[in-house]
């Protein structure tokens, strides 16, 4: 799913992120709260309409900014005390309001409020975490009126295994129509992410949506599909595009890079999007040159690059040649990245 | 013609500005120069392959940014000597320097090296302008090395009426494949625009196109082509709609304004464009959150517009009403700007 954090995918307008196959965007509930809040978005028909999106919807339920706004929350078994990064004010952030403003936001799927930690963290904390994430999701169920809109629970435990395990496991006893493994990404490494999620997957049905919130980079994602996660949500590909790093089946680009100079190619040969139409030395030159065009065809790419990557998983499943297709992504991945070195950056 | 300054209609992909009807496009030599290079435009194969446009471009001269960056450059009958607005770095546009960028960026049509200098100006300086516009007109001829590119003269002189006839007559006289009436739209009002137009017109032959640089307002274009001018190019579309002014055949919309908080209505009604795919409302609030969307989508709607309202002046002339059309046009542009006392900035 691509992130359309404030109901846009930045700089992307709706009809070419249809156009980079995506099938499911995610708003974030937190800041629509604030900007233009759920009363507007609602009105307005809901979050697809608001957006001019024809396809399904998922809003997060502010967990997240529990942990990347830290400074400005407070977290009690209650909620989550905000205050607003924009003005100061007083946003209350409870399993009950979660529910009802994703409910007035009105997305296809809704999460429950879980409690995001950084990690690492002691073991003492990830528990008190876990535990109050586990009390929220009863709450959240609880709270529920919508019966037209799902919800998925959210697995925590950070990296200990079997708390992990027992997050699972009590979650999936709970009536939700989709299981999510929580607070990776935010700090742990590679291997401390697939040994959490190795804790995990056992415990979650397979015939039930598996969502890996906030992942990740494309090995990330390819690791995850092995294991069983069938839905992902990641900025990098805006937010690199922004900043000029492109993804690519052979690995990253970085088109500030003075070996792009001139360089008649695409920054993929064979990729459709409407950036791979232009020379990667034109598109160096808008991110030199401030142009905003820069910004917006790389996220455009990078957005095709990370559907055309899940497409090739999905069909590799299908086909039932998966651990070879992930072989050769991953192999795929390293090389550019060493190729790179071949010019200075400007 | 949409303005490509640095080879990118801001925030537009190419296939979007293709979609808005479009014809041609324009961008700026000393922009180009500093960035990337003309020789970088010509590697890549020319102004339209390099930005991926398949019709149609030209490219101004350097003249304008003798008035807009007036600080930084002096001005000799050799040439306009460039402080760089980049780095201070010296840049020399000579005619014939002018002619030699120009033919290496490659467009199908490149324009005199002309002095261009604000207005009102004394009568003096104005004569000074003009007959050195001349001169370098005659210049700009004798340094022509490509065959397949056209070149337009420049017509100078103010507001004063003799002059511009005596500009325009001299430029006649050299075989240039279309006339510009330059030096407009740089601080003089409208009526002194329609009298310099009124002094020049008659003199320019109406079997080759007459171009009104850098102009301007839907009204301006409306009055131009009212007495003959074929051809503009202005940076207003994209850049009021950077800034949330959006044009529509009822006058202007200041997108930010509280009154379209919650307006379900487009922009305008049948208005083909991506924006209008979407609310007032939700564009309001993509501006107000700060996302890049609002600039993106508010430019594709305002050179949608603008192609809108020539295609209308365009099809009027052949229908033989050209003369009502104008003055519902004209009449319909009074409107929204008076509607919109309907509620306070914010």
């Amino acid at each position: 799913m691509p992130v359309a954090t404030l109901a846009s995918v930045k700089g992307v307008d709706i009809g070419r992120v249809a156009e980079t196959g995506a099938a499911m965007l995610l708003a974030n509930t937190y800041h629509l709260h604030l900007r233009p809040g759920e009363q507007a978005v609602d009105r307005a028909g809901g979050l697809a309409r608001f957006m001019g999106w024809t396809g399904p919807t998922l809003t997060d339920s502010g967990g997240y900014q529990v942990f990347s706004l830290a400074q400005q929350v407070k977290v009690t078994d209650r909620g989550a005390a905000f205050r607003s990064h924009l003005d100061g004010s007083a946003i209350d952030l409870t399993p009950e309001s979660a529910v009802a403003i994703q409910e007035r936001i009105g997305a296809d799927v809704a999460m429950q409020l879980d409690h995001v930690i950084g990690l690492p963290s002691p073991r003492s904390q990830v528990a008190e975490a876990m535990e109050r994430s586990l009390a929220w999701a009863e709450r959240c169920l609880a709270a529920r009126r919508r019966p037209d809109q799902a919800m998925f629970g959210i697995v925590q435990g950070g990296l200990e295994a079997d708390l992990r395990a027992a997050s699972a496991r009590h979650l999936c006893s709970l009536p939700f129509e989709g299981y999510a493994v929580g607070g990776l990404s935010v700090g742990e490494g590679p291997e401390a992410m697939a040994a959490a999620l190795a804790a995990t997957m056992p415990h979650l049905p397979a015939d039930k949506p598996r969502y890996l919130m906030g992942v990740g980079k494309p090995e990330d994602i390819i690791n995850a599909v092995s294991v069983g996660i069938d839905m992902f949500d990641c900025v990098l590909p805006t937010r690199c595009g922004r900043n000029a790093l492109l993804y690519t089946f052979s690995g990253t680009l970085r088109l500030r890079n003075a070996c792009y100079a001139g360089d008649e190619s695409p920054i993929e040969e064979g990729c459709p999007c409407p950036a791979c139409k232009h020379s990667r030395g034109y598109l160096r030159h808008l991110f030199l040159a401030g142009e905003m065009l820069g910004p917006v065809l790389a996220s455009i790419h990078n957005l095709t690059f990370y559907q055309r990557l899940v497409s090739r998983l999905r069909e590799s499943i299908l086909a039932g040649c998966f651990a070879e297709t992930r072989k050769t992504l991953l192999a795929d991945q390293g090389v550019m990245s060493r190729q790179e070195a071949c010019g200075p950056t400007d």
